[in-house]
């Protein structure tokens, strides 16, 4: 074991050192801009963390509660993240956030640091005086890798944040002022709702060191979080505000918890600890969390930052940053490095390390586990992952993604129902969108060679979750071969992702010789078929007695079978056999010319209305690249022999949907998998069909590319001749042998190698078009 | 570790042998009637429960919600066990349940069973058709020690239950019916408010196992109780209803939970498991329960009910409560050792252990812990018990009483503000009633020879809790030596106990050699004097300036400074100096008048009215033994020289407050105070100062009764020529030599002997009169 650590140690310094070599000279932080796409949909936050930590610490600008019978409030909608750029106010910051998501929670245990009258309710924008809230400004806000800051105007502190992977390490420089406090609200969340605070608690168990958690059910239906929190100027006074009237009070009433007093607990509780500040002091605090116990916390605390020095812990973070942003170092004009190093660094902030430096975590299952052998990993959202995410994981992020599997696969284990994680976050699954995608990560990564779990357990949990009576209609899909659209009103989607889900299980399948079980899921991967409707051309939605759904409107999403996406983008979701689905499609010219039509129909305005998620400019006609379901769709001519229009596209994309300004994410970024497909995309390639070792070739625009797979091992990219007009692959080389075709195989480059474009400014209509 | 287990088990098996030998004859369960304080003011519950054991299974009558803002309501303060003996239906049976207290709490986990149209509810008392709780006749109930079975009469299901420690195990027996139901109510509870439950959940498992939990915030702010439940049939279908608007649900929403889905939860969750039952068909239940976790209770069940043995399970439960209740073997009339061996039963119901078999259990900081090397247990009516139930576990139950204050200063070190329990149950502090009373629990076991517990430890726990700036006035109480009126309605009561507690600590304290502790402590022990107000002769109420309060009604408790006993009463509260309180009284004379006057005058009924807990049958005068601050006051005739008086006044009341019948307990009884005073009275002595190491005599009521003290020590108790009228006392001697005095002394009696009471019909007013 003590050698395994040393031989890691020095692999992994090894790897840092090669990494560094490469650009020792360049600090790759530098051209990430957290902001980008925190105005809109972006849905990123701006603040603090480290590379998958779990401490994601960040200003929120508004806590709007949600009305939670689930209806749809376009305001909460926009603080996914806590944050959205134009607004002039921060409430405070909180710990854990999401990246990029559609939908919402966490803003745990919310910190603010204010001077004057206390005030403990949050206030308005529009009326910061009437709350703890505070003015800022752009002008006095910078945020880099591990790093936030900004001037709270209102107080006049200066707040500074910095994390490791289970602290948040606050630095605030106070005025002077005799009455200066810090604000722990410990009713603030992210999707919040009066009651979603299940109980709450605090102990100040000296006058610097303060435990406490909360359990709250939002999106995340019970969700377990701890804390310890470390001052480093002694407590002058504390207390609590705790109004509520739902919890019986009991003798606890003889008691005035709201002054000094060790243990407040309840349902609306808002602490504040206060002090005496001089001119330009400042108070620093550590907040260390765990999802098991405060012990946990102050375990993880103990382990990670030992000490008051702010800027030991800002420098590890940068170092942290830099070493995985070292994982692929490009040589690119400063835009181009700023659009690929943002997109990087939000490919590395989801999944989270969700378990204590002990391995110790929560499991579905509420129950405590210690994760043997791997670290667990939390924040799953893999009907958008699967796609590009975790295939780029599987690549510069082997270790990691083993971890994930692992995780995966706990989760499995630990379910009731026998499912892997559908979107599940902090020891839960939410059960958000569609489909069995931890199937195709799993997959994914044995077939790329990935090898650090177990294939046969994992065959177990996708066959189990494939098979699950429980979920998503599955039993409808298995007797029927599809979902009927009176069953689910997403049910062609669903449809068309379980049979893809189900081409990757044979796939698993065959590599580890279950012959049996890959003829089964080869036999359901066809079901795509069924929903093909070949007077519309286009995939559409049937009732259980096999009727179509009549009147058909390949425009709408809703109600017709399909759910972000409509039926002329989801007809192209058949990534396991898109040479079939062409032929049903009437060949390769009609395939193409459906993909032109795609592409540059101009999508009228009451369809645009009722599409979630994406802005104006996500679009391209039809196409809508700020959601998901598409964005293996332009790399689809290809396989239609016209690999000059995926060049195209793909050229237009990238140079269009990812812009340098807190606006410029088109969609949410959905935990990394937009900036993936970005990554991806400016390398040369794609995985269009997780699972099946191959990637499509598109337009790489960077003109170099050292791309570290790990032990050692470097896939080096070259666009000879690349230019803004030089978009188009005139020849490939890989380790200088010719390729003529538009698919390269993880096999191929897995080892490394050297992968050659020569670009030109026309279109090369005999390369690959067989 | 194995070596000592085996000693131990040796030591047992040789304890449980001596005990036997002296009635092996005869089965002592059969003298416990536990209805006996199920109607009225008792509180007890008849269910069924191995001694100390942490389920106790028990029928629960009603479940009218409590006003939560913390009015009372007579209605609910009726249901502090959840029974009451004259309700005619049962609601269905929960799983713990407190003994006696006079507030209420738990009734976690109810189950019925039912048969037909499955109802979800309850249903009321008037109408219990519209629920699902059942008509029932005492004639078709019978309960014993560790087993109760009655007839489910509008279902025509026999229900019996026996329990282990951690295990309730449900044998139903049913009619023929294709519609029966075994029904788990997670919003039941004792106590019960809406939003008690802040969260529950249900997991089913397979078809005969069912896990989850459920945390309450009652008078346990926040109780965590997981389970695991198992049937001896499979389920055929299950499901559930979870009416609830105050939590979001999410993307839960999309799934149907009621109908077998595996997977349940919320916080107003009621769930049902359906069978088709054969006329006679036994479907047996286990459950275990735990504090730590559904894999605990898992683990507990595991360890004591590993099969589907019911009968085994009840003649364990039997045996058991046999060993216990041999620890004291009597010589009496059948009517006696009902009274008696009911008492006895009742003194060993709490505390419980609180722990997983483990040893795992969840703190007061809501955190698990471990016990090492003892048992942890909970629910400590400590302003009760300290003055009887304590004293008596430390006589016969040293193992346990070691591992109990164990228990305490585990407590202490887990609490914020540096605390010994005041009123815990269930791993919180409830806060109930007044005073530092693990104190005197503590010392009184030191100064009794209990060396189970680090006596260092112990003094840093107690002066703490002495001294503590956040507890009960104590900062007002170190201050000015009393807790004056203003600061707290309750202030001179709470004087009064604070310096009998003191006194403790001073003899803790010199006995292991902390001089400088004992004196000041010893000084703080006098301060009952500053409340002595010479000119009325009474205890009364000062405000912060040392202004008497007037005016001053010592027949009234309400606002004078008292809680449970007015100055009549309370003015007789200085167990630790009693000749000082008889001269500052007047003078032998005048403070046996007081006493007589006391014990023979009317209270009228406007004090009556307001006095809680107790039954006008509980009166003698104004003594009201129904509570506890008198407990020892019929003793106290011993030091004016009147041990005649004590005799028949210890006569009366034991003859008139426990009577074999329902209604029969004239107050609480308390978690066993009212019981052990009864123990011990019957005994022919008494605790009055415990910590003192002194015992006062009274009246016995036994002729022959022999006390196992552990270890093969056995005090014999002789009253020869007791009868009816024989009560009083005419000489004594212990181990053959004569005692003229009324006080004999633990030291004398703990390495066991023979304690010989001669008694006479006339009072001896010369044994014992100095």
């Amino acid at each position: 074991m003590y050698l395994r650590k040393i031989i890691s140690l020095f692999v992994s310094v090894w790897i840092a050192g090669t990494s560094l070599a490469q650009n020792k000279t360049e600090d790759l932080t530098q051209y990430v801009n957290p902001l980008i796409g925190t105005q809109e949909m972006g849905h990123v936050f701006p603040g603090a963390c480290v590379p998958f930590g779990m401490v994601q610490l960040s200003p929120d600008t508004d806590t709007i509660p949600y009305d939670f019978e689930g209806k749809y409030t376009g305001t909460v909608y926009r603080y996914c993240a806590g944050y959205q750029h134009n607004d002039p106010t921060i409430v405070g910051f909180s710990h854990t956030h999401f990246s990029g998501t559609g939908h919402s929670d966490l803003g745990d245990f919310l910190i603010m640091p204010t001077t004057g009258k206390l005030q403990l309710n949050p206030g308005t924008a529009d009326n910061p005086e009437s709350g703890y809230r505070s003015r800022f400004s752009h002008d006095e806000e910078t945020t880099v890798p591990g790093y936030y800051t900004v001037q709270l105007k209102d107080y006049d502190i200066k707040a500074e944040l910095t994390t490791s992977e289970h602290v948040g390490f606050h630095q605030y420089t106070f005025p002077e002022n005799d009455d200066s406090h810090i604000i722990l609200d410990l009713t603030h969340g992210i999707y919040n709702y009066d009651g979603k605070v299940l109980w709450s608690q605090v102990w100040v168990q000296n006058d610097t060191l303060v435990t406490g958690y909360r359990i709250t059910s939002g999106w995340a239906r019970t969700n377990y979080l701890y804390f310890a929190m470390v001052f480093s100027k002694p407590i002058e006074n504390f207390g609590c505000e705790n109004h509520e009237d739902q919890v019986y009070k009991g003798f606890w009433r003889k008691i005035d918890q709201e002054h000094n007093f060790p243990e407040m607990g309840g349902r609306n509780l808002k602490t504040h600890f206060d002090f005496k500040t001089k001119d330009g002091e400042k108070i620093k605090v550590k907040f260390a969390i765990s999802a098991v116990s405060t012990e946990g916390a102050l375990k993880n605390l103990k382990a990670e930052v030992p000490h008051f020095d702010f800027e030991k812990v800002k420098t590890e973070a940068h170092q942290k940053w830099q070493n995985e942003l070292g994982k692929i170092t490009i040589n690119a004009s400063p835009e181009k490095k700023t659009a690929f190093y943002t997109s990087l660094y939000h490919t590395f902030i989801n999944p989270v390390e969700y378990m204590d430096v002990d391995g110790q975590y929560r499991g579905i299952d509420h129950q405590i586990h210690k994760a043997e052998g791997f670290v667990n990993y939390s924040i799953f959202s893999l009907w958008d992952t699967y796609r590009a995410l975790h295939p780029l994981l599987t690549l510069i992020q082997p270790k990691r993604t083993s971890d994930m599997i692992n995780s995966m696969l706990a989760h499995y284990d630990q379910s009731v129902l026998g499912m892997l994680p559908v979107w599940s976050h902090f020891g839960n699954e939410n059960w958000c969108m569609i489909g069995n995608h931890a199937v195709p990560v799993i997959v994914d990564a044995w077939i790329n060679g990935i090898r650090g779990f177990d294939s046969q357990h994992a065959l177990d949990a996708c066959v189990s979750s494939a098979t699950n009576k429980y979920y998503g209609n599955i039993p409808d899909y298995m007797k029927l071969g599809y979902v009927p659209y009176e069953k689910n009103a997403t049910g062609s989607s669903m449809t068309l992702e379980y049979a893809y889900d189900d081409w990757t299980i044979a796939q698993l399948a065959k590599s580890i010789g279950k012959n049996d079980v890959a003829a089964t899921f080869e036999k359901r991967a066809e079901n795509w078929e069924i929903l093909f409707n070949d007077k519309t051309g286009f995939v559409g939605a049937k009732d259980s007695k096999g009727n179509w759904k009549t009147p058909f409107d390949p425009l709408q999403t809703h109600d017709e079978g399909f759910i972000e996406g409509n039926a002329w983008n989801y007809s192209l979701y058949v990534p396991q056999d898109i040479t079939s689905l062409i032929q049903k499609m009437g060949g390769n010219r009609c395939f193409s010319d459906h993909l032109d039509s795609l592409f540059t129909m101009y999508l009228p305005d009451k369809y645009f209305a009722e599409t979630e998620d994406i802005t104006r400019e996500g679009l391209m006609g039809c196409y809508v690249h700020g959601n998901e379901p598409s964005h293996h769709v332009a790399y689809m001519y290809n396989w239609a022999g016209k690999p000059w229009k995926t060049q195209e596209r793909i050229h237009e994309i990238i140079t269009t949907k990812y812009l340098n300004k807190p606006d410029g994410l088109c969609g949410n970024d959905d935990c990394g998998q937009m900036s993936a497909w970005y990554i991806f995309s400016s390398l040369g390639f794609y995985p269009v069909c997780p699972g099946s070792g191959e990637y499509a070739i598109g337009s790489p625009s960077v003109k170099q590319g050292v791309i570290d797979l790990g032990d050692g091992k470097k896939l080096h990219v070259n666009a000879n001749n690349l230019s803004d007009k030089n978009i188009y692959v005139k020849s490939l080389k890989l380790n200088g042998k010719p390729i003529n075709r538009s698919i390269i195989t993880n096999r191929e480059i897995r080892n490394g190698g050297e992968l050659v474009f020569e670009m030109s400014a026309k279109p090369n209509k005999k390369w690959a078009t067989k």
